[in-house]
């Protein structure tokens, strides 16, 4: 396998910064656009195995990465809790939630674990599975929808604070389960993605968002020998609690200074770029690229990401560009 | 005049916790869609001194604040600099910028000024002017409408540095005579909105927004002896930095934990409190305000407000009881 991106994670010296993308295969890709058409809906793709595996792979061919994240969305584990959910075209998700969940059945997710083999043995790139957080997988059951404000997760939060911990309870254990599961298929590294956690004030983010996604680690870290990513956005907001996760690597947006993060923290780190940088020019994408590169300070871990997935209306050739300034961008 | 919210700045020992909410006035409530009917387009209402004055001093009568916030909108200064805006009903402003600005003319806003002086021998409350903070106001300039990600005014920025910085500077002295003029006309105190600057990393947050903020107060400061309020979404991103900042009030929305902030800094603050409450019951609203008001240390200056301003779809009797809770709550 090739091993840059466990090498960096693992703090060892690496001739050149290990470099994925959060979304690299997506729509902003024509060969994503032809695959997607073939079928009906968002979710029939994730469960779509064949398609599945060519989608994850196209960023390995076209772009040069040195990770392939497997193609899936962090809704799917809803399905094993009884939930259903589907994705509207140009809406985003709906989570029909009926007050109810079901002890978390793995089989439901089947076919993301085989989506995994299949790709270890198509790839000799490391294979990233993942989950949503607890909290942020919590906030669409309760919304239902996407939301500005999370009111309805808020005020189900304060006023039903007992039944909101029994359902981040069952979320927590579900993605043990979850990833436990696709630990075991191959993945070779796993990321948790806290997408909505930066909404909460920080005492509810000590409260209801910190202590599940540290059990989530603890546990996928006691039962595995693999590396954990933790994303959070909203990064710089409550990065003194963060820092004490137990997570191997801390995926940060632009919000924080990573240079002086990196001198106070042995963690290693992913990320940090604005990703509005790929609206620039071609050589501002590559100055700026190169000022961060060069800022990483020595004897430290990184991973190059940007702060916030790929958009469907950024440029693919400004996206290579990107991947290969990364990478020429050598280590002595 | 109504003191109590100037004593609480001042940090001496107050009764009660001042209390005002941004947005006061506002589409929640009744009394004003009534008169917002009255005339075409919410611009009409800014420049509509009568009305605009009526609009201003609803708080007073119907919750009961103490203090009166001017009705106007952040854009307002930019036809002073000759550049053409309107708000479109339900889509937000719209700012037609044509790569040219002239020197400002604070005549153009002498409505502005006019609403001060009667608000001024209308109420015994102290009255707020404000403006956008000068990054605020050029992201709008730039972005010529909402953005989510404000893609245009960071390439504006990374690749035309040069004229970002002189458009930030023209902006920031337009505000000095915008804030001064609102001074002489009566403004007791006035607050600086930075409602965009979270989206910058921290580095072009320290290059493009905190400079010419604190050109804006020092210069309001060193002109006038009135306390100025700077209010700054994402309130833990760059809090150290802003601390450092000549403002009097640092108005904070809910990323940060006030009372550990409160012991660390010797400002006043305002705000912290999630406005997502106001969607809660009654009863949480009056405990989690309580809460609120109980954790605020002794010997520190604060006034009570939301971390950013009232929804229209809030309902008028829990803003009210908010208001109450807040009013009730003496301090021995």
């Amino acid at each position: 396998m090739s091993d840059l991106l466990l090498r960096a994670i693992r703090g060892e010296k690496v001739e050149r910064f290990p470099v994925w993308l959060m979304r690299q295969a997506g729509r902003y890709m024509k060969e994503y656009r032809q695959i997607r058409e073939k079928v009906g809906t968002f979710l029939d793709l994730c469960k779509n195995v064949d398609l599945a595996v060519e989608v994850s792979l196209l960023p390995e061919r076209l772009l040069g990465v040195d990770a392939i994240i497997m193609f899936s969305d962090i809704l799917v584990p809803l399905e094993g809790l009884g939930i259903k959910f589907e994705f509207l075209e140009g809406e985003g998700p709906k989570v029909y939630w009926e007050g109810k969940i079901s002890p978390y059945d793995p089989k439901a997710n089947a076919y993301v674990y085989e989506i995994i083999k299949r790709l270890k043995k198509r790839t000799s790139l490391p294979v990233i599975g993942f989950s949503g957080a607890p909290f942020t997988l919590a906030s669409y059951v309760i919304e239902g929808s996407a939301s500005r404000d999370f009111r309805k997760t808020k005020v189900f939060m304060w006023e039903r604070s007992y039944d909101f911990r029994r359902l981040l309870e069952s979320i927590t254990d579900a993605l043990i389960k979850y990833l436990s599961a696709q630990i075991s298929a191959g993945a070779d590294v796993v990321q948790i993605f806290d997408s909505w956690a930066l909404h909460l004030s920080r005492e509810d983010y000590e409260e209801f968002a910190l202590p599940f996604v540290e059990d989530l680690i603890s546990e996928i870290k006691a039962r595995h020998d693999i590396p954990v990513i933790y994303f959070f956005r909203g990064s710089s907001s409550f990065l003194d609690l963060v820092l004490d996760l137990p997570a191997d690597v801390l995926s940060v947006d632009w919000s924080v200074y990573l240079p002086s993060l990196m001198i106070k923290s042995q963690k290693a780190f992913q990320g940090n770029l604005d990703p509005a940088l790929l609206y620039a020019s071609e050589d501002t994408i590559k100055m700026k690229t190169l000022e961060l590169l060069r800022s990483i300070p020595r004897k430290t871990s990184y991973i190059f990401n940007l702060g916030h997935g790929l958009a469907p209306d950024m440029e693919f050739p400004k996206v290579k560009l990107l991947v290969e300034t990364v990478k020429k961008f050598t280590l002595s």
